[in-house]
């Protein structure tokens, strides 16, 4: 089984000679590099703009430092939000992540949901999936082709460019898409890409979606395997019943906070992260929130429903939270699949 | 006196097993870690696109991974072309190199002069300026406000915006702006920004170009000084008479294929950049390519009318030039500058 993290760092504008806004950032760069050396696979972090608590904005920035202090951990996006960039210009940044980083990007990619992003950059929200196809095919197109290329399109026109530098890994970075509805799914499965599944899902939702993924790339003739889905989860290591039921709360709050920022003035968007129930009750069955032995059960619980790759956005425990989780709970999951493989 | 370098790296494209489109940039990273421990002030990389041979295009990827790397070199910017970039984007991505690297990026910005980039981007080069201007004002604004702003204007529109993460520079980092003509420097004394002047310039235009910029900065009341001058020069650590006249030679040839890619079909760029001479006594006057006793002959002639910084295109003595640059060279200038302080 494979353990990555999503999150995002927080960089704040703020008052007077104290306040230090790299802090956060400096945070999540420590927190990871640390957690690749306990045995993280992956990191992937948003992108947000104009969230007024700073969410991380360029996150090919981000992940490009972190690139350059670590040597293992993949460098995912969750995801580049393609209807904000030029995508020559993006491909150009991945790419140039690619390559320095030793072929660790992956690419997740998706349309954008919140209302007050596409306000911001004065992108009517019905473009959304006009400009998402338009600029993934430029993605791929300036990733692979090495001859001089002509595109004049709906939103972005070039005249014979070739994009430079070339990405380390090939054909391209692996794309990841976020997908909740069945027709999103079967959407992923037929470009051939790998699967992000949200955080707030319940666990039934989660089984159904991998199960309905699984059906259509089996049903497009290839193989299918687990850890190509990576189910983001929250994760707190709590310290007892109390300190659990405390960072659930905060979890409740802290959703409604970025819902707010996502819905629409009419109150009519669809996007299916919204539409979860946030009770105590599915926050608690959803996330991973817990004491050690309740949190292997819960990972028990998803390994036994067949998911293999786990990515953990911080509840609050941390740093420590993922050392007490490296050492209690990754062994135990790597002999599981040892034992797997030798079956 | 202060040395800088200026420069790109090359990442090519190419075919079989045996390419590693890497190492160019992995060489550029590590000449410039190496470059800071001997001294050097800073390090200025291109930004380029579609050249065919691999020039830096995604330049604050590499800017941040070479500020992981390092922890004193300034990291500049020579120049982004703003009419490539959203304004808002770039703000973001600026902001996030010079947070993480603990406030060392230098912001150069230009309109761009490359026919090929212009085509290939599909924007006529007649908007050059008012792309320019209008991303100038954006960036500012973005660094700058706390508050929510709204912005509808020629090429860009946004709404009820805060753009994050703030830059560690306040109010925001230096700008630094490429000028020849006349009227262009008069401009960027008029906007308070510090000075680039390009490398092919003749040591008399330099000059020139310097008395005018402070004239300018002067008129307008305040302090001229001279390490707010960013002059480009071509280095080369010749071993000997021979050495240098081929390292000659390979300029005026590099030169030419960049050329190439600027000039518009009409042969009409009128840009200041190409319009000297390319001849083999021009380019030995204004480039610093020599045996050590040359250069530092050189180099007093330019101390000795008023230069301060220097950035050092280099023109193939590599890091082993840099290391005897820094020996042979650097300590008589800081010398001569404490004399000049202490008088």
């Amino acid at each position: 089984m494979k353990f990555g993290l999503f999150g995002s760092a927080q960089a704040k504008r703020g008052q007077g000679p104290d306040v230090d806004s790299s802090k956060g950032y400096r945070d999540w760069l420590e927190y990871n590099t640390e957690a690749e050396a306990l045995g993280f696979y992956s990191s992937f972090a948003v992108e947000h703009h104009f969230t007024g608590f700073g969410q991380v904005s360029a996150t090919l920035n981000l992940l490009t430092y972190l690139a350059a202090q670590t040597s293992t951990i993949r460098l995912g996006t969750a995801v580049m939000v393609l209807p904000w960039h030029n995508p020559v210009l993006l491909a150009e940044q991945a790419a140039t992540v690619d390559l320095l980083s030793g072929g660790r990007l992956d690419m997740g990619v998706g349309k954008g949901y919140r209302f007050n992003e596409f306000k911001g950059f004065g992108i009517p929200m019905e473009e959304a999936d006009g400009r998402f196809e338009e600029s993934l095919k430029l993605l791929k197109k300036s990733w692979t082709e090495d001859q001089p290329w002509t595109y004049d399109g709906e939103f972005w026109s070039y005249e014979d460019v070739v994009v430079e530098p070339p990405t380390a890994q090939k054909p391209h970075p692996p794309f990841w898409m976020g997908a909740g509805s069945p027709a999103s799914i079967e959407k992923v499965a037929e470009r051939g890409y790998n699967l992000l599944l949200d955080q707030f899902a319940p666990p039934a939702t989660i089984n159904d979606r991998i199960d309905l993924f699984r059906k259509a790339v089996e049903a497009r003739g290839r193989m299918f395997d687990a850890s190509e889905v990576g189910v983001a989860r929250g994760l707190y290591v709590a310290k007892d019943a109390g300190d659990r039921d405390q960072a659930i709360e905060n979890r409740i709050n802290g959703r409604r906070r970025v819902d707010n920022l996502a819905q629409r003035p009419d109150g009519g968007n669809k996007a299916s992260i919204m539409s979860y129930d946030d009770t105590i009750e599915t926050t608690a069955e959803a996330a991973i929130y817990g004491t050690v032995d309740e949190i292997a059960e819960k990972i028990q619980t998803l390994h036994d429903s067949g998911i293999r790759y786990l990515l953990f956005a911080d509840g609050g425990s941390g740093i420590e939270g993922l050392r007490t989780f490296s050492k209690e709970i990754i062994p135990a999951f790597s002999d599981a699949d040892a034992a797997e493989a030798a079956e």
